[in-house]
C-alpha cells in the first residue's frame, strides 16, 4: 500500500486555454506541450488502515488548507474509482520545481500524485486511464504521464472518458532545449484558473482562437516530426500570443505580462535577427520560456541572464514521463 | 488664391483600426476621437499660376520624396474636386506635434493642409464636405476638422459619399486632459498602415473586433453625454487593448508594445489601485496617452515622468477644429 513516482513538468506549446466542463476539467481545445526534465515532483503515497483522513506533506512541511483540500479531494476521485472510500494516506512531495521559475507546479504534483496513488493501491490501470485520472486533479498535469512532445485529446463526450493525453514523440526523438527566464516581477493579479474562465465568458476573441487550434496542431505536430525547429518555433510563439490576445478582450481586460516579460519577448527576436534561431511561449504568469537548440545554447543562457530585471535561467532538456522509484 | 489654417491633432478612443477601401480610405468601424490642443500643424498654402508643379516646404525644409508625393497627391484630389487641374500651389506648413511624441503628424497636417488648399481656391464647402476631403489625405485626419469628442461615421456608400467625422460636443464641455507619454525607445517595425491590413488580411480576431465597436460607441458617447470619467476611460482603455490584441493574431504576428510601454501601463493600473482615475490609450506605436482629470494634472505627471524609459511628458486639453488665420 506504499508507492513512490516521479513526474516532470511541462511547457505547453499549443496552450490548453479554457474548459468546457469546469468539474470534470475538459478542455475546449486540444494541446501539445514538451516535458522538461529540469522540473519534476517526487511523490511517496502510504494508504494506512488506521488513518482517520489524509496528512499531506509538501517539501516537509505538514500541509492544510486549500492545497491540503485539493489533494484530499483528488484522493477521493482514485479512492471512488478504486472503490476503497474509507482508505486515507499519508503524502509526501518533494517538489524540485521552483514557484519562481512560473511553472505551475501543480503539473508534475498532480500527475505524480495519481502515480504513485494508483499504484500504492495496486490499481492495474493503462497509461491512458492514469492520464484521464490525473486530469481530474489538474487540467495539464495529464500530459505529464508521458515524456517528450504529447497531446491532450479534448474528447467530445460529456463524462470525460475521451479526454486523455498520447504520446507523439518520445524524449529521446529531438533534442530541444528550453530556457526558463525567472523574472524578478511575479506579481500575478488573476490566477489562471479564474483568467480561463473570465476569457472564455467574456472575450470577443476566444471562439476564433478555439477555431485556430485544430490547423495549429496539425502543423506543428508535422513539424515536430520533421524536426523543424524554425516551423515548430514559429508556430508555438504564435500560438502563444493568440493565446495573450484573448485575455486583453475580456471583460475586465487582463493581462500575465509584465515590462520584463516583454523585454525577453523583444530580446528573442532580436536573437532571430542575429541569426539564433529562438522562440518563446508564455503560460500564464510573466515569466516566458525560451525555445532554441543545443547548438545555440551559450549564446542564449548569456543573452537571456544580460536582460535587466531576469533573476534566472534555468535549463531543461525534453523529458521523461512517469517513473516509479 | 491663398490660405492659412491651424489644425489639431487627435487621439482615438475607440481606434480606427483597419479599411474597407486602401484607395478612397474608407475604415471598416466608426471611430471616435479628443480633439487635443498640445499639438497642432499651421499650413500655408498659395495657389500660384506660374508654377508648373507643387512646392511644399515642412518647418521650412523644401520637401521631396514620398512625402512630398502624398501631399501633392492629395492635391490632386483638392483640384479635381476644384475643376483647377492645372493650378500648382506652394505649401508651407510648420508641424507643433514632435515626432517622438508618437502622434501622427498626418492628422493635424492633412487637416489644415485640406483646409487651407480649400480655402485659398474659394470652394464654399461644409465642414462635413471638408472633413470628407481631408480623409482622402489620411483616415483620422478626417476628425481634426472638429474639436472636442468627435465621431468619424464609416458610412456605407462604394463612393465614400457618406463617410466623414461629426462634431459630438464641443471642447468646452468636459476638461479632460491627455499626457503624452514620450519613451526613450520608439523604434516601429510595422508602419501603421501596414499593421492594419495586415491584421484584416490575417487576424482570426479581426472580425470580432469589429463587430464589439457599435456596443463600445454607444456605451462611451452616452459616457460622454453624462460626464462620466471612469467609464469613459474603462471603454478607451479596453477597446485600446482589444486593436492590440488583433495584432497578436496577425500572421506573421506582431506587437507596438515595447517594454516601457507595459511600465507605462503598469503604473497607470497602479495610479488607479491608489484611488487616481487615469487610463491609457495606445496608438499604432509604442508611446502611450494618459487620460485624466485637472484635479489630478500634478500627481499623474510626476508619477509618468518617474518611469524609467520615459523621455518626457506633454500635456494637451481638449482643443479646437480647423481655424484661419
Amino acid at each position: 500500500m506504499k508507492a513512490t513516482a516521479k513526474a516532470h513538468t511541462n511547457i505547453a506549446l499549443i496552450k490548453y486555454w479554457g474548459k468546457r466542463d469546469e468539474s470534470l476539467i475538459l478542455p475546449m481545445n486540444n494541446s501539445l506541450s514538451l516535458t522538461l526534465d529540469g522540473f519534476y515532483t517526487t511523490t511517496t503515497v502510504t494508504f494506512k488502515e488506521k488513518l482517520s483522513e489524509d496528512i499531506f506533506y509538501l517539501n516537509d512541511h505538514l500541509i492544510t488548507g486549500e492545497q491540503y483540500n485539493r489533494v484530499t479531494k483528488f484522493l477521493d476521485i482514485i479512492r471512488s474509482y478504486a472503490q476503497r472510500s474509507n482508505l486515507y494516506a499519508e503524502v509526501s512531495s518533494i517538489n524540485h520545481v521552483p514557484t519562481a521559475a512560473g511553472f505551475a507546479s501543480s503539473a508534475s504534483g498532480f500527475a505524480a500524485l495519481a502515480a504513485a496513488a494508483t499504484r500504492a493501491l495496486n490499481m492495474q490501470i493503462s497509461e491512458q486511464e492514469l492520464s484521464k485520472i490525473t486530469r481530474r486533479g489538474s487540467g495539464s498535469a495529464c500530459r505529464s504521464i508521458y515524456g517528450g512532445f504529447v497531446e491532450w485529446e479534448q474528447g467530445m463526450k460529456d463524462d470525460g472518458s475521451d479526454s486523455y493525453a498520447v504520446q507523439l514523440v518520445s524524449n529521446d526523438h529531438w533534442d530541444v532545449r528550453v530556457a526558463a527566464v525567472v523574472l524578478s516581477a511575479t506579481e500575478k493579479k488573476v490566477s489562471s484558473r479564474e483568467g480561463m474562465k473570465r476569457t472564455v465568458d467574456t472575450s470577443p476573441f476566444y471562439t476564433s482562437w478555439v477555431n485556430s487550434i485544430p490547423n495549429d496542431l496539425t502543423q506543428i505536430k508535422q513539424a515536430i516530426q520533421d524536426r523543424d525547429f524554425e516551423k515548430v518555433g514559429q508556430i508555438a510563439e504564435a500560438n502563444c500570443l493568440k493565446m495573450h490576445a484573448t485575455t486583453l478582450g475580456a471583460n475586465p481586460p487582463f493581462t500575465y505580462w509584465h515590462d520584463t516579460t516583454m523585454s525577453v519577448m523583444q530580446e528573442v527576436r532580436a536573437m532571430r535577427d542575429r541569426g539564433v534561431p529562438a522562440f518563446f511561449t508564455i503560460d500564464a504568469g510573466p515569466n516566458v520560456k525560451v525555445l532554441y537548440l543545443p547548438e545555440h545554447e551559450t549564446t542564449v543562457q548569456k543573452t537571456l541572464r544580460e536582460i535587466h530585471g531576469v533573476n534566472d535561467v534555468i535549463v531543461s532538456r525534453s523529458g521523461q514521463g512517469i517513473t516509479y522509484l
